[in-house]
């Protein structure tokens, strides 16, 4: 098949690849309807993360099931689906615990910028539409695999409630699912840090009522002053750096909750802090599966609209471009045909 | 007033000091019947927090009301009084939150092992009881100054519900409280960690379930075998080391929480491990106002007797002797009378 490959730094390639086949009888093969290029994947695009020289990358995916294994039940050949990124059972106890990031036969999506894409634990993982979706709710539904669920679980790890008020950091595709959840989850004050006047415009398409532009100590003077000096009751952080870590707590108030899905690069949390104001913090890998139904019903019913983060579509062929666009912030989030 | 003074790292004295005074007037003065000795007074006492030579130290106190300021409205002098040893305005945005111990207007006891104490924002501090208490209530109401809200507030950080397997480490009077707050609160395993005699015997009075006298690996390895080898869905931080806080972390189970109200001291938040296994991380000063209603009813009515955990009483004169005996581990917790 064709795929995304990473080579190097820099170094993205689409070249034949071997199909993914089979492994385990609870394996399912996924026929790619739509990819995408994800934020994180600019960490290894950037060097920053190990490369494994020539390996397939892309965790995030739709498409048609082609295949099952002997002890998959629920799907079948020609079921429309979403992937969500990462695998899993959905029976284990930290499944059951709302840990469907930490399943015990966790799996991971590895071609999701390929033609074909192999998922473990398929009855577990996979969540099947009402037959084939139309085309414009392909975006939507893509952002299911990955983004909104990210997005949302910020939310949820923050604690947000009706009436809150809820700063978000970062601008990327997560950040503004962050400002959508919270949004839908009733927040009153929504705050986006974001200086890019295109993640603005659809950070307040998804809810956001007010749009910081400063960074660090001003950025952060600038929500206590829409929060009446108080700072806000749930911040989200979806960058994963020290200084996006350290805005978030600093402009949340004494007894709120920091939500935190960017992966850690650099981060150190600073106990005292988090001590003396009583600061809750959580956060990690999204369980997507735990929230795909709902997210897919608010979907589906027109309720939310989180295809709009993907401002670029390209054909497969031209996933390298993709990567630039996205590196040099031409793009918020690349959408890729096979 | 007499009053318990310290000079130096293991220089404790009890000696004259003046008398405190209404200072503004919000202010009042308890003349204490109980005061009583914390884990915390034992930082300063090895030399591992600041000292004013001669201060006088002590924030948990019992009494009744000396003096009041011209704006206190709810108390007069005669009435019997739990003292939290945060006090706080309860009408700020951050008391209205929830985070009394982050008051704007925040004062602490600071003569709570002497005669008498100056307590600041009165009216929004001070809890009544019906009348004189008992003799035999006077130390579970002194707990509620301090250590059973403390123990309370860890389990509440940690989300303990109903159902729950709980892990308390550290065997100090706080962690005993968060033993008996799990209990109170439905958990179903309560593990206490303690090689301690005296004090596994306390916890199990508290409802602990388990006791593990084994630290470190050996101690996790012991907690994850009581809870089929997935982990406690919370755990409860009442030491303050890197050490304590490495074991809470390590025998969460992803999706758990834990609640963490031991002074940190050196420790170092693994931030890769709360995200890879999605554990919450809440605690902090506990906010004492906060919870003494709810928590004078529970000890009032004999549901709780939280006063255990004083093991030792001596007069005011000989406070001396009862940093000793806490220090080398002969006392629990130090019940002082004037």
């Amino acid at each position: 098949m064709r795929a995304t490959t990473i080579h190097a730094p820099g170094d993205i390639r689409v070249e034949e690849v071997p199909d993914p086949v089979i492994k385990k009888p609870t394996d399912a093969i996924v026929k790619v309807t739509a990819g995408c290029i994800c934020g994180s994947d600019l960490w290894p695009y950037r060097g920053e993360n190990p490369i494994r020289r020539g390996s397939t990358i892309g965790h995030e995916c739709i498409g048609v099931v082609e295949e099952v294994g002997a002890e998959v039940r629920d799907f079948k050949p020609g079921d429309f689906v979403v992937v969500p990124f990462c695998h899993c059972d959905n029976t284990c106890a930290s499944c059951r615990n709302g840990a469907q990031s930490a399943c015990v036969n966790l799996g991971m999506t590895s071609s999701g910028q390929g033609e074909y894409a192999r998922v473990v634990e398929a009855d577990g993982s996979l969540v099947k539409t009402d037959g084939v979706p139309d085309e414009a709710l392909v975006p939507s539904l893509l952002a299911l695999s990955d983004v909104m669920p990210t997005g949302w679980h910020a939310a949820v790890a923050a604690g947000v409630k009706a009436g809150d008020s809820v700063v978000v950091v970062g601008d990327g595709a997560v950040g503004l699912c962050g400002v959508l959840a919270a949004s839908v989850m009733g927040a009153e004050k929504i705050i986006a840090m974001s200086r890019h006047e295109p993640r603005q415009a659809i950070a307040k398409a998804f809810g956001a009522t007010h749009v910081v532009a400063e960074r660090g100590k001003e950025g952060a003077a600038a929500v206590k002053e829409i929060t009446d000096g108080i700072g806000v009751d749930a911040a989200l952080e979806c960058v994963g750096t020290n200084d996006a870590m350290t805005t978030a707590i600093g402009v949340t108030r004494a007894n709120g909750g920091v939500g935190f899905v960017g992966v850690p690069h650099g981060v150190e949390l600073p106990v005292r802090t988090l001590f003396e104001k009583n600061i809750g913090l959580r956060g990690g890998i999204a369980p997507v599966r735990r929230y795909l139904p709902e997210l897919l019903e608010l979907v589906t019913s027109g309720r939310i609209d989180p295809g709009k983060v993907f401002d670029l579509t390209l054909p497969l062929e031209e996933s390298p471009e993709g990567y630039r666009a996205m590196d040099e912030r031409r793009a918020i989030k690349v959408l890729l045909r096979p």
